[in-house]
């Protein structure tokens, strides 16, 4: 019989969802709630005029196929909200619309990388956002890892980074992956860092992905931006979307700016794989972005405190956590825990404390080796549950 | 600069989805309303009990993630809808529940062709839906045709689905595609014809993909799945979803049943490709299979009137049309029409239907070669739409 081809099976998953079952199966088990840290999903929910607008258009019929690509309006009002932060104008038909940021990732990479004779280097950040990295290797991508480091805040050290891009053979295909703010870390780039992306791009003849979904959730001055950079819009892929800006996880709805000679390909691509994104959805879109941001300002406000509270937590406990710059993650350094309780691994570590104390965090290597030491902890649950979940990690700690 | 893949450049797109783009560019500059019979797209609205179904899951919160196979609760709503339907009991873990039909048939292809060393022979109703055709080639599949004939009723000759599965050579993996009733042709595979690809199914080893989405508009007599025979199961992959019966396109809500060893990759491939599919929509779902099915039988009586006045409206025209026995759509043969105009061209014929008489239908050959003198109606418009459209084809044929 035929059966799962073998890339496919070793698929890893994306962790965060494999620790929200393993912590389900905790609480159905035990009958206790855990507290979670695990995923990146807003427990805050979708500000209601978004919510009425959906409303409006399933009543209205909103209900039929659109262009694979989205509907011109949606990508109009993406390409003026995502351009007027970053100081230019992008242009609609470079804004491809699907049913989450994920389906971007997956039709970006089918677009670039040739399977049947894949030459595509992706360089991606060490810690960094998983599925990235499963997407490109399922198509054949080699994977470059750059190093970041804590003492750093998880911003580049430069030379690891020209190091890393100029040991890739030449004549293969480089894809530069960025995360700013990034994901698992909160680390964001600085102009210096930026500097040395767009040099090397450009020398390098590299396409940069720019991850920037946690553009609204930068807590010390601005978000900064590749593509705010001249000669870099035609070089660079955004990829954004309506998640984690206004708490729409569950409702998948994700856009990217392509640059001009990939988008409509990428577009079609995304046909291909899920004919359109829905309707309603589409117009619950354009409220997102169009409407009031009363509601973002009071997530960044919250956020900011539960990283402050998380941060310093771990410090009491003489954990240290670089101070995340944006994002809702905190990443800190558990060794000390590590050693304290004779744990072997992050995972056992984050086992243990699912087990003893129902409290669910990823292992920081889940991320890439240079997670070692570390865990990750996705500051979404109250504030209230915040502090339980900190008290029950230093008593697991023993500190 | 990095360009697109030369196999993602080469990707058709859905016909359905560039007419409908050709249509709506005739429109805008003529300034009138085109008659469309492109898309296969009901014009019902999504029946009232659904929408407000998704309207209660949205005021709920209902905005989260689930599990990328789905929530548990309409796996096993699923299950159960289908599993009586066919007589059957399916295993709620072996439902996958996608953003529609269509992400379902890439996480299939991309789970069972091992693009690293394709071997995999997918055997196609030819004339049949193209994106399945398009994702397996994309993925390295090797295409096998069988053609199908108006003079059958566009059933199998069974003599010739023999020698095609036969023509496979030993050792490919073999994967048997059948669509009944039949998206381009309205044909339905009857009996004898089952009987047959059971006999090969198992003879050879295939898995069979039966694309049964349009199952709940069977004209006269009822459904038949291959699912319903004895070893069936864990051979066949059920392709199935809420757009067609519930007039749910543009929601995406599609699923699929798959054989117990593939359905856990499928569905983890699925959260590679897009995470998982929007919360309230499954919800919606729920409501769409449990809920009162009156507005199904009337959508059913409606398509079926409208079946009956095409083809008869064809035949006075003196064009064969063979009697859909299922689906929505008409496949009637226009030779007599091209050589009254002079058209070389199923696809001429189209264009200069649009062009003269705003009539948007789909040329025979983009389902396959042996759709040669025929073209696709697709009966989504009123019966005044549909009288009028007939009027203009037959105007337009100069009978």
């Amino acid at each position: 019989m035929i059966d799962a081809n073998p890339s496919a099976k070793e698929l890893a998953g994306e962790g965060a969802f494999i620790w929200l079952g393993k912590a389900r199966e905790w609480e159905r088990q035990t009958g206790k709630k855990a507290i979670h840290f695990e995923i990146g999903e807003p427990d805050f929910q979708t500000p209601q005029n978004i919510v009425e607008a959906a409303v409006k258009a399933l009543h209205g019929g909103k209900t039929k196929y659109t262009p694979s690509n989205g509907i011109y309006e949606l990508r109009a009002d993406v390409a003026e909200f995502l351009g007027k932060k970053r100081g230019v104008k992008f242009d609609p038909d470079c804004v491809v619309i699907g049913p989450g940021a994920k389906p971007l990732i997956n039709a970006l990479f089918q677009t670039i990388i040739d399977h049947t004779k894949p030459n595509t280097a992706l360089i991606t950040p060490d810690p960094g956002y998983g599925p990235y990295i499963d997407n490109a290797k399922y198509y054949g991508a080699k994977i470059y890892r750059v190093p970041m480091e804590e003492k750093n805040d998880w911003r580049y050290d430069v030379k690891v980074l020209r190091d890393v891009v100029e040991s890739v053979p030449a004549g293969m295909d480089k894809v530069l992956l960025t995360i700013s703010p990034s994901n698992p870390t909160g680390g964001i780039l600085k102009k210096e860092d930026w500097d040395v992306v767009e040099e090397l791009a450009k020398k390098h003849d590299m396409l940069v992905v720019s991850d920037e979904i946690y553009d609204d959730f930068v807590f010390e001055g601005g978000h900064t931006s590749i593509l705010s950079r001249d000669g870099m819009m035609e070089r660079t892929v955004l990829i954004h979307g309506a998640s984690k800006t206004w708490a729409m996880t569950g409702w998948r709805l994700g856009w990217g700016v392509f640059p001009k000679h990939l988008a409509p390909t990428v577009g079609k691509m995304m046909g291909n794989i899920a004919s359109c994104t829905a309707e309603f959805t589409q117009y619950a879109g354009i409220e997102a972005v169009r409407g009031p941001q009363e509601e973002v300002a009071k997530m960044k406000a919250e956020y900011k405190a539960r990283r402050d509270y998380c941060v310093k937590a771990f410090k009491d406990m003489g954990c240290y956590c670089s101070l995340p710059g944006g994002s809702f993650y905190a990443y800190p350094n558990i060794r000390k825990i590590m050693d304290a309780r004779g744990f072997k691994s992050e995972l056992d570590l984050c086992n243990a404390l699912l087990q003893e104390k129902g409290v669910v965090c990823l292992p920081g290597p889940a991320f890439g080796p240079s997670g070692k030491d570390h865990i990750r902890l996705s500051l979404v649950s109250s504030m209230d549950d915040l502090k339980e979940g900190m008290k029950r990690i230093k008593e697991f700690a023993g500190f």
